[in-house]
């Protein structure tokens, strides 16, 4: 077969509906067609600056309109993307833009800072400011875009320290679009509340759908509970992307109301929700979508129904249509019920990380993803999630891996080792708890060890706390034991 | 990138959706596990007789839900069917069978009579009859379905008088389905009417989509206004496919009523529709899609959405989102508005006729498929069907191709040439009309040269009238001139 390829999304979105309306942002709707005129000259500023079709470019950009943009200026210019997390520290973002081997980078002033220091460390990088580039340049734009093409890169950590890039093709995203319409459905008036980030697959993804559905998307900078429910109770909005934390703050602006008939899916994702949480929306008939994705899987691969969000308490439930789940333990496929491994596979997942042959070929077998989360299947084929993946904490919807931040703390010259883990938080979920062993004789305070953390690590990465032992508790192969770790802190709190 | 492939259709939707409703017929409804179960069972049986992955076997069904069961009992044993139109002569299906290099035919007790004959004409065929196969078998079954295996065969003529066989992968069905879906949209409590028959795309794609999208389809086995109407205004249809004589006789039989608010849309297929049908439907508030789509793009590639259909009469639309549409004249891309040949590409599209490189080679060029039917677009990009390829007559929504019966009477002893061209009609819209040229000194009466017809030819493709005349309209280079034998039509009548 020729390779499967897709006439340019928004360009052909832009052809088909061009006056449906695409995004609205801060009052402002824009249409399809109005869209593609701005991507269109936003490409060839950036052509002007020499970006052409196989390059790379890394993007630090807000949920605003032009970000939305210059995402779409580079998919017209054949440009894959690295997506930076905009809440890194300017180490960081340099690591993961030089692990991608890519030589520019777009953002916009108000990272200034951030920028300036990032320059500093990458002094050959090619830095394009949005608001400096010259007008009036013309690319030349993609006509199609070839599934099996890489369109973004997003780093995520894993169980060892550095992030790796997981390569994310046109494909993928397109599938991941697909899985989701044939679940959830699209309805002619449907308008999807994103107020998650845009450089995170949770966000990203709802803009794929934006144009491939040909579908409005209300787009916030922040996620704001007032200004989200005021949407939703006025405004239209039928979906809307949260993360528990954001379920918890709606729910709680909500007071006695609740949200019109027309508002049809609260896609929950994040790890499984709390029971109290989840009968609050039943009361007042939220229908709530459970789901478990991660960045190799392009956002959800596995959803729960509503009418199962009772009956199937915690689990996250059935895999999207053009996907498939297994359990495995040891190389065997578990029963229903027996815990293992949870290994998924199909054409909105990951085909690799960048430049990371064996971590690739660690994780992916024979088309089949290894998440090293824990989880088990019921009878009817329901899945529930154990353990998310080395010990994962979700902080506010970002994922934070304790591997990574024992890395920076061991890196530390006083310290001897360091374990991770999280803790219960009433706003962010969880937040991450350092335990730290010093080497013989030194000495040092918390306060100081966590100001050294936030030289190298995002805010939301910085432990609440950091407690001093005399020594982690590790097994037999000097494993660290991190859910020890959470039974001490039983002690300690 | 690895070959793409999905978890097997229906035994995933029943995996994913048991209980929900998968078809209702003549009154019962069989939910997708229920529609599994069976399947399974008829694999079990099909597979006794010594069917198996990668054998090829022709089917004669009827829209019944054994023949529902019978497509899909051979998906999961991983064997291509041939799909035959149950309206064809028995010399017309033994010639499709022999052509498609089939040793198998699953049929029923009902078609006995034209089963004997191919019986005669096929004496090594392995006749499988669904009502006396062994009970018990237990097959092997697909779990996996790679989209570049061929799923389907259906024949179709053109412009030679040879019917060839359209080969439709999975690939092409599943595409067609998500094109489709993310045009018209997906709601919950869909409900799809299928009165058109599944051994043709428009039928097929029905079922297709019935597994794909977990949507339930009302099956009837033949057309019936009345049974059509009160589906629609009572059991909750509210998508429904026709041509224009369905929708003719469905409005006629509306009188005074409408349809509920739920009902969505009457997807038009077979040609444009007469404005004052659109008219009548405009004045009752019935959403008509009208579309543009053929055996080799696996169904609708090109639809016209509601809002426009007063405002664009007489257009099929734009392409469906993966697909794309331009019209060319002397290998060249015809601006708006000038008039050529349509051609056609995307992942819904053939990649060829059975065992027929040549008329592949003449259809298909680098992905783009020549449709042969003649058109153009206007300057926002909405196509015009000026011409059905080869003079196509559309006669109660079966295609009938002039060069067929031409072909057919040119090989009557008596006839020195034929040309067959259509004329409207009220019941089938179109029905073909025959011009004939005697050799010198025979005589023949027109009965007996329609009776002659009969046997060779299915009776929709049986000619109206025979006309006598002295000779045919040729051009230059011989070519007959169909348009030429519709203007003498006129003096003749």
């Amino acid at each position: 077969m020729a390779e499967e390829k897709l006439p340019n999304w928004l360009k052909n979105r832009a052809h088909l509906s061009p006056d449906r309306p695409a995004i609205e942002f801060e009052g402002r709707t824009y249409s399809f067609l109005e869209l593609h005129t701005l991507t269109e000259k936003m490409a060839g500023k950036l052509a002007i600056k020499g970006l052409k079709a196989g390059d790379s470019c890394a993007v630090l950009l807000r949920n605003n309109i032009d970000g939305v943009v210059v995402i779409h200026a580079l998919f017209y210019l054949g440009v894959k993307i690295v997506m930076l997390n905009n809440k890194l520290t300017a180490k960081e973002l340099s690591w993961q833009i030089e692990d991608s081997d890519t030589g520019y980078l777009v953002s916009e002033g108000s990272f200034s800072d951030k920028l300036s220091d990032v320059a500093d460390i990458l002094p050959d990088l090619h830095l394009l400011l949005m608001e400096e580039l010259p007008e009036g340049g013309k690319a030349e734009i993609l006509q199609e875009f070839y599934l099996d093409d890489t369109a973004t890169i997003m780093y995520t950590s894993g169980t060892t320290g550095n992030p790796k890039g997981v390569i994310q093709t046109f494909g993928n995203h397109w599938w991941s679009a697909v899985g989701s319409v044939l679940n959830l459905g699209l309805h002619e008036d449907d308008s999807w509340y994103c107020a998650v980030p845009i450089f995170h697959i949770s966000g990203l993804s709802i803009l794929m759908k934006n144009v491939i559905y040909g579908m409005k998307v209300v787009l916030a900078e922040r996620f704001d509970e007032r200004e989200a429910n005021r949407s939703i109770q006025e405004n239209g909005v039928t979906i809307i992307s949260v993360v528990t934390a954001m379920l918890n703050r709606l729910l709680r602006d909500l007071k006695e109301t609740s949200y019109p008939n027309a508002f049809r899916c609260m896609l929950l994702g994040g790890g499984p929700a709390p029971i109290h949480l989840l009968e609050v929306c039943k009361e007042k008939g939220i229908p709530v979508y459970q789901t478990y994705g991660m960045t190799e899987t392009s956002s959800q691969i596995v959803t729960l129904a509503p009418e199962y969000s009772m009956t199937k308490i915690g689990s996250a439930g059935k895999p999207l249509f053009p996907s498939q789940l297994r359990i495995e333990l040891d190389g065997n496929i578990c029963e229903s019920g027996a815990a293992g491994e949870i290994v998924v596979s199909g054409p909105n997942v990951t085909k690799g990380y960048f430049n990371r042959l064996d971590a690739t070929q660690q994780a992916i077998a024979d088309g089949w993803l290894y998440t090293g989360d824990l989880g088990y299947l019921d009878e009817e084929g329901f899945l529930y999630v154990l353990d998310r993946r080395s010990d994962l904490i979700i902080s506010g919807g970002e994922n934070v891996y304790p591997a990574e931040i024992e890395s920076v703390l061991s890196k530390h010259p006083d310290v001897f080792e360091a374990g991770v883990t999280g803790t219960e938080d009433e706003k962010w979920g969880q937040v991450p708890l350092a335990f730290v062993v010093l080497h013989q004789g030194a000495e040092q305070k918390e306060k100081d060890l966590l100001e050294y953390c936030r030289e190298f690590l995002a805010p939301y990465k910085i432990p609440r706390n950091v407690i001093f032992c005399e020594e982690l508790p590790r097994n037999g192969a000097s494993k660290l034991l991190r859910r020890e770790l959470k039974k001490r802190m039983g002690d300690w709190q």
